[in-house]
């Protein structure tokens, strides 16, 4: 990491921030002042730690404070879908990354599925438009993305995951070309995406080695883990060692949140600046 | 003014602010951010601009958010004083300009009085125990210095204004030493306070040039003028050509802001840092 953000503040200064609980190491507020010294504009991000009991508060206060918004991460993502307006896309995830606080109230978005189709776009060229893709994992994240490769016209996605129940829902995100799918047939799948904890620092590994097996995985495909910390999971080195292209999940993590300031602020966002406050000097970089 | 303050920003930084309305020029975040900096507090102080009807909004959401304090300025001081369990102090004024959140709800308390009282010590050594205090004006400065004056133990506080009805009500402040006055009645004070708008920046005359003729005060009084923009005022100006000692309202400006900030961090704050940072270079400075 580079040193935070330094911002010049005074009480003209408009504020935005990430809801979370724990919310001290989330990235957002490094990555929004960031783009806003790279942008001149005179706005400053902050975290606020929100509890569970408080999201309504929150929500209904930041907006009286003169928040412009607010990046919502964990616990706070189903309860904000609950209690704003959503875009069509939120509404389908019941999940919220990003409030705008507008002249008509308040808005929920979800920009992490549109934030990883800008990330292997910029980052590889990747279009998933036409592709088959292979998601593993069920969380919150696995059905943001599922839809998002649904709605950019993928020709077939396919879900892999140990609850059968929750891998159909997943899997449902995409509409008709999503589906429930067995490990082998990662095989022919031009993108292979990691959305499960596995080889996150600190989660316990619980047995499991792999999200999917790396001999399976080969050098004319794209594999890319939704984990950045560490900047390269051992699934990722594995496959690297093998000569498969990858990406990490800086990606997806910077084109979330320059989705939500382009909602906020109505203007381009400089996602250069945003990445070199996050990216770690010993990052080896996508290897696309 | 020098630059604004340059702050480290981290998901982790604890937040605090002032509310008002309009708030862009608040000098608040600029003191608090100062005194963050001279303590390597990771804290960050940010303008809110609440209007008049979210006043409860904001102040029900800001604990929400984990905001740790606010300041309060215009036009919120009276409602929030009816929203949060206040100090005596507040109380008695139905004003609150400093709302700590902890652990058992708001507390709202007036730093106003207080913070002149400190800066009276600081800058020239004076003590309100025993003296005759002149305050002019009527308004919720006057009336926060009246009460500090009383209850710091001044042998009278005269009040001088053109209502009779708000006399009465802010020399009441100071319980049994407080009483309204008439103009020539200055002679024989130890302090002369000016607490009007005249001779503010952009403050229409109204026909009436001075808050007291300067040529009823003399060098062996002090005088103090609440206002800091101008840094020197026509009335200070006309008091220094006479050789009398004069204060602006800088010093109540940064320890009120200080006093403020130990009820919040719960430490000693550096009011020099705090000064610097808003001192104008082409301020002469206390003539003291």
């Amino acid at each position: 990491m580079i040193e935070p953000a330094s911002v010049p503040l005074s009480a003209a200064t408009r504020v935005v921030g990430v809801i979370g609980d724990p919310v001290a190491h989330s990235l957002s507020p490094r990555l929004h002042n960031a783009a806003f010294r790279a942008m001149g504009l005179d706005w400053v991000s902050v975290g606020f730690r929100v509890d569970a009991s408080s999201t309504a508060a929150a929500i209904a206060g930041a907006p009286a404070l003169g928040i412009q918004g607010l990046s919502v991460t964990m616990p706070h993502k189903e309860a904000v879908a609950s209690l704003v307006a959503c875009t069509p896309a939120a509404q389908r995830l019941a999940s919220v990354n990003c409030v705008t606080f507008g002249p008509n109230g308040a808005e929920g978005d979800t920009t992490d599925g549109a934030g990883l189709l800008a990330a292997l776009f910029r980052q590889s060229g990747f279009v998933a438009s036409g592709k088959r893709v292979f998601v593993v994992g069920t969380g919150g994240a696995a059905r943001a993305i599922t839809a998002a490769f649904g709605d950019a016209g993928a020709a077939e996605v396919l879900v892999l995951g140990r609850n059968a129940d929750r891998v159909s829902r997943t899997a449902a995100m995409a509409g008709a070309v999503g589906r429930p799918a067995r490990t082998e047939e990662v095989t022919g799948c031009e993108l292979v995406v990691n959305a499960t904890p596995i080889g996150m620092a600190g989660q316990p590994t619980d047995g499991i080695t792999w999200p999917v097996d790396p001999g399976l995985v080969t050098p004319d495909q794209l594999a890319v883990d939704l984990i950045y910390h560490p900047v390269r999971t051992p699934w990722l080195a594995a496959l690297v060692d093998q000569g498969v292209p990858v990406m990490n999940g800086i990606g997806m993590l910077v084109h979330q949140a320059a989705l939500a300031l382009e909602r906020w602020t109505g203007e381009v966002v400089p996602v250069e600046a945003m990445w070199a406050a996050v990216a770690d000097p010993s990052d080896p970089g996508p290897s696309v």
